[in-house]
């Protein structure tokens, strides 16, 4: 894409109504833009990163079997008193109060899926879906990390034993676990032990450690395993030691196991009158956009991992009069199937080029100057220090090393 | 994929509380479940439909030059206002009467394109998004033809001149009539004229013929053209002959003119000082669905175009004991590309599997039987009356055949 036709522009100075290194990142590098508190558009760029991360999370949800849909935003009062959560203060109510906006997806799921399933035989089923989420927050303000309004994928198990639940549980910890890797946040990433609940001692987190976190969570040095404050009682339940570590973190995913909770009010039950045995995975996309943001960039802006990048490459064309040059580099590799976000301006300096290239984070620079002559590119990683130079008739086997 | 492993059901009976034949058939198939009135749910099979639909829509917008982006539906009180717009009835408010949820987005993209817009050099832009909107109606009845949740795709564009809104006008009428073409309903749909506003004589809708459709239109039979009830006067606007014929339909799509309507109260303007002249361009995603479903259907079930099925292919294991030659005919077509379900249940009779197979509309339908031996395949086309036996080593050229 040609940087002259974005509409999105950047900004020098960070928005003074956000705290938070990733809404400041994101708003001023023309990704998102403020709406309310909580509330945000995805420009192109920041849409372009969203799609690459539900890409990922669709691709590990279908590899383990479970099947998208998508439900409605649009809640009747009726569902949720069924699960006798009407009261909860996170939910948005429409004026009348008949009606309210889904934070989750419980009270939707099991009366659809009674229609469904009518046999044991009809088990187990994944159902997943990614969809925008609405939650009454009263001081939402650390940007994309926790909005009024957001975008989740959240998968719903349905099983006709605890071993097989627990099966399964086991296979999203795992597809949960591909994911940030994937998406480049693994390392400070945790497994964190949270409350249960009636039908199991503890439920799940997934949380990525950031100083902008507004959970607290205690990760054991001795066997890795985090745990949230809520349950912490100074020792790791894990594997027993005393050996913790308060951090700072943000909670990425979550998986709890329903067990008959849902199915016993909306009367979900097998042929024999069995309830059926329900989970729920929750995986925040806009979230996790964020958490990615706040662990991975510097003082000049966001350093993108190359499977959630906007582009691939940010072509720049340096100064006037070598625009052919640029255009013929553009076409190549654009031929070679690369992404490219081409910087064609002529009205901006080097100077403001390169700022706004280190602000938006795209994995691989690419400068076309006069100085580097007609052979020559000079291509730069942007998490590299060094810059190098590059002979044209060997660029596409230079990126693609980069990239591999 | 395998029907055995789709969660979704199919029915036998018309849901009782519903009347119009798209949702009559789409629930019975399995394609969407009913939460409330005009609030569903998409199901596998539906949500493959809603996808090719968007994907379809995205190219046609995508290939004029628009932006894609993604606008939030809660909308706070204060934009709607400086738009006089907060009173109007469609839309739902959040309780305290400080949120909305948005059923347009014009007084959300003129603030945003405020930020981005400095000068007439950033004109024209194009903008667009495909996202989920609200309505309060109070009589949602047509299923998901008029919804209180539906997915809409707007596009909004920004322009210096009355002369490139114009010619963008255009554009959009050309990239609309290749979406209906696209999507199987073109013959049927009506660039039809309606009311304006103070920018402009009249605005276009597009417009479906159906017998359930909500809208009156009037058909010029000289020219063509339609004219929507409100406007019209007996005689058409385009031609000026008498020669109208009256129909229910469907509004698919409708773009407007809007001059400086929202640009002047959002201050919108270039850096002399003008207004920016904006154009809106609307497009149901979930109505034409239940459009097409509306116009392509017989007495066994949905018909879908090609474009937008879920599946191109439903493969049907007749009986038992053959198993082995559809499961390899089912991975001989999954290894060429083509898009298969493949109905592998044995508890279902020849007879529940075909009428199944019927009412789902796939295009191409693929019967595996001890009849036809071992070598030999059943096909049928969904709008054909015939089968045909066609040789298991001749069956991909047969399909791709079928498909051109």
């Amino acid at each position: 894409m040609r940087q002259t036709e974005l509409f999105s522009k950047t900004f020098k100075e960070n928005p003074k109504d956000e705290k938070s290194p990733n809404a400041q990142l994101l708003i001023r590098a023309g990704f998102i833009d403020k709406l309310s508190s909580g509330i945000y558009s995805f420009l192109p760029l920041g849409l372009r990163v969203l799609k690459n991360i539900e890409k990922i999370v669709r691709e590990e949800m279908d590899k383990i079997g479970a099947q998208e849909i998508l439900m409605p935003a649009l809640h009747p009062k009726e569902n949720w008193e069924i699960s006798k959560r009407w009261g909860i203060e996170e939910m948005f109510k429409i004026k009348d109060e008949e009606l309210g906006l889904g934070w989750t997806h419980e009270e939707i799921i099991a009366p659809l899926m009674k229609k469904h399933i009518l046999s044991y035989k009809d088990l187990p089923k994944y159902v997943y879906q990614i969809q925008t989420k609405f939650r009454n927050e009263p001081r939402a303000k650390s940007g994309i990390l926790r909005g009024r309004e957001f975008i989740m994928k959240d998968l719903y198990s349905f099983h006709d034993s605890e071993d097989d639940l627990i099966q399964f549980y086991e296979k999203i910890k795992k597809a949960y676990s591909n994911v940030w890797e994937r998406c480049g946040i693994k390392e400070k990433t945790y497994l964190t032990l949270a409350s249960g609940g009636s039908f199991s001692r503890h439920s799940h987190e997934f949380q990525t450690v950031t100083p902008s976190g507004e959970d607290t969570i205690y990760i054991c040095r001795s066997c890795g395993v985090a745990i949230n404050k809520e349950i912490n009682e100074g020792i790791c339940p894990n594997c027993g030691k005393e050996n913790l570590k308060e951090e700072k973190a943000i909670e990425v995913g979550n998986i709890f196991k329903l067990g008959a909770r849902y199915s016993e009010p909306f009367n979900l039950r097998d042929e024999k009158g069995n309830p059926v045995l329900m989970g729920c995975y929750g995986l925040g996309i806009s979230r996790l956009m964020g958490a990615i943001v706040e662990i991975s960039n510097d003082e000049k802006g966001i350093i993108w991992p190359v499977s959630v990048a906007p582009f691939s490459i940010h072509l720049i064309l340096l100064e006037d009069g070598i625009k052919k040059k640029a255009d013929e580099i553009y076409a190549i590799l654009q031929k070679s199937g690369f992404e490219v976000l081409y910087d064609d301006r002529i009205d901006k300096t080097a100077g403001e080029k390169f700022n706004d290239c280190d602000l938006m984070g795209i994995p691989l620079r690419m400068v076309v100057s006069k100085k580097t002559g007609e052979d020559t590119i000079e291509i730069r990683g942007r998490k590299d220090k060094k810059i190098r130079l590059v002979k044209i008739k060997e660029l596409i086997k230079n990126v693609e090393g980069f990239f591999q």
